[in-house]
């Protein structure tokens, strides 16, 4: 009571109390596809939407396992981000300061990666894993490294070409585990998230609740691979801003409006189809 | 440059310097109505046009003048705003204090109120005019007090209803001559204003300008007609959150933030169209 006390007549606690107020705190579901006018709508409400099965017909969707992958993808090699915890680009502890933790990354045979993901996935404890590979770039991969999968994904998403006026800026696939882990982070782009095999847990804030997420300046740092061992190593960059709040851990790192926060949570399974509009 | 050394890495600042980077410092016109998802696409980015010509069709565009106005309400009473300075809902000062002036309302025959504005129109000084008077009711005023003109617009424009999903919440006529001015003001609704006959000149800020426009809490008062005389008397109630900076008198009652607003200007001509996004 006594931090709501202090909050009283503060035009931001103010702004997301209504919000949560006058928003739903789930992520609404569609049964198909919106049209263009429809997504639309959602893009000038900034509010997301999952639309289930929407991506079920995908070649993609109804193709992809572990196996299909192996036979495709032999022989080539992928980039992999190597973490200890599954905290690729996520504010980690280092000697008692709070830095950016960027993955070691390294190429490896898919079918090496492979082998990782499916084995440390049956093995549920921290300690016997010993590292968490994510195969995460951003950078088009779909139609660069992985370009041999990419005729099995329509070339854009219909409904959100047509109203955007855009080709996709980029195509992604990552592949990883349980153990993979997103800080909790914003993008300026509008998303389409698409899962194609497993399932992906999200925690989702709006843009306004920016005042929660507690952004500060950490110092860049990467993992770096060291007789076995992952160690982290300054960068010595350009700090980066980044959200140090997790809702998941609501009492470690919060502001004063961290608890107004209502986050919306949604599992996707094979062939959801999830929009994520910028800067949530 | 003092003023702008002092806005380094605020991020206020930066906020409004990139929008007017990113952003055209005029208003977007086209040459015919936009489709509903054309129209979406301007919601969505909080962005104004207008449609030069776009209701020249209307009967009410081709038809009213003002001996037609004069001749299809003979006999009606209107609501008339009465000002001294054409100063209805505006910031004004009353002995040396800032309030929130509402106008005299009073309810005149049509045909006179016509004469005052035509006759006041051909006088350009203040001082032999005397008061400005303007019909600017906001309340559904045409499809009430003047309903016996509601068959001649439209009963709403079809891109904003099929876009938005709703009908008009208000139709609203305002008859003012050149002196009535509207103070810099915001409403949360979207907006589409038609010009039917004479014009009017737009100043208009993005939402995001709202640190630029100083807005402060107003006491209310409202004129009263005394002895012929327009006297301003404190109306005692809650106040009014109201923007008290003038973009057309920019270096009075500015906030540090003032002198980066880059207002758009925009005059509309009879049978122009504006689409104006809540919140600007």
């Amino acid at each position: 009571m006594e931090k709501d006390e202090d909050l009283k007549d503060d035009p931001i606690a103010e702004l997301i109390t209504s919000f949560n107020e006058l928003n739903a705190g789930v992520v609404e579901e569609l049964d198909e596809e919106p049209s263009p006018l429809e997504f639309m709508r959602y893009v000038a409400r900034n509010t997301p939407f999952v639309v289930r099965g929407g991506a079920s017909d995908w070649p993609a969707v109804r193709r992809w396992t572990a196996s299909y992958l192996r036979d495709s993808l032999a022989g080539h090699h992928v980039n992999v981000a190597v973490t200890p915890y599954g905290n690729a680009d996520a504010p980690t502890d280092k000697d008692g300061q709070l830095v950016f933790a960027k993955p070691h990354e390294e190429e490896q045979p898919f079918s090496s990666f492979l082998d990782y993901l499916t084995s440390s996935h049956s093995s549920s404890s921290l300690e016997s894993r010993g590292e968490v590979r994510y195969a995460q770039t951003q950078n088009d991969n779909l139609r660069n490294e992985y370009s041999s999968l990419y005729s099995q994904v329509p070339p854009s998403i219909p409904f959100a070409r047509i109203a955007l006026q855009k080709e996709p800026d980029a195509v992604n696939l990552w592949i990883g585990s349980s153990a993979s882990v997103t800080a909790l982070h914003r993008d300026n782009y509008e998303n389409v998230y698409v899962q194609v095999a497993g399932q992906k847990h999200f925690v989702l804030l709006p843009a306004l609740c920016q005042p929660c997420v507690n952004e500060q300046e950490l110092e860049p740092a990467s993992y770096v691979r060291e007789a076995g061992d992952l160690r982290l190593q300054s960068d010595g960059g350009d700090k980066v801003p980044f959200a140090i709040w997790d809702p998941d851990n609501p009492t470690l790192r919060s502001t004063k409006y961290s608890h107004l926060a209502r986050p919306l949570r949604v599992t996707l399974e094979p062939g959801d189809m999830l929009y994520l509009p910028a800067m949530w």
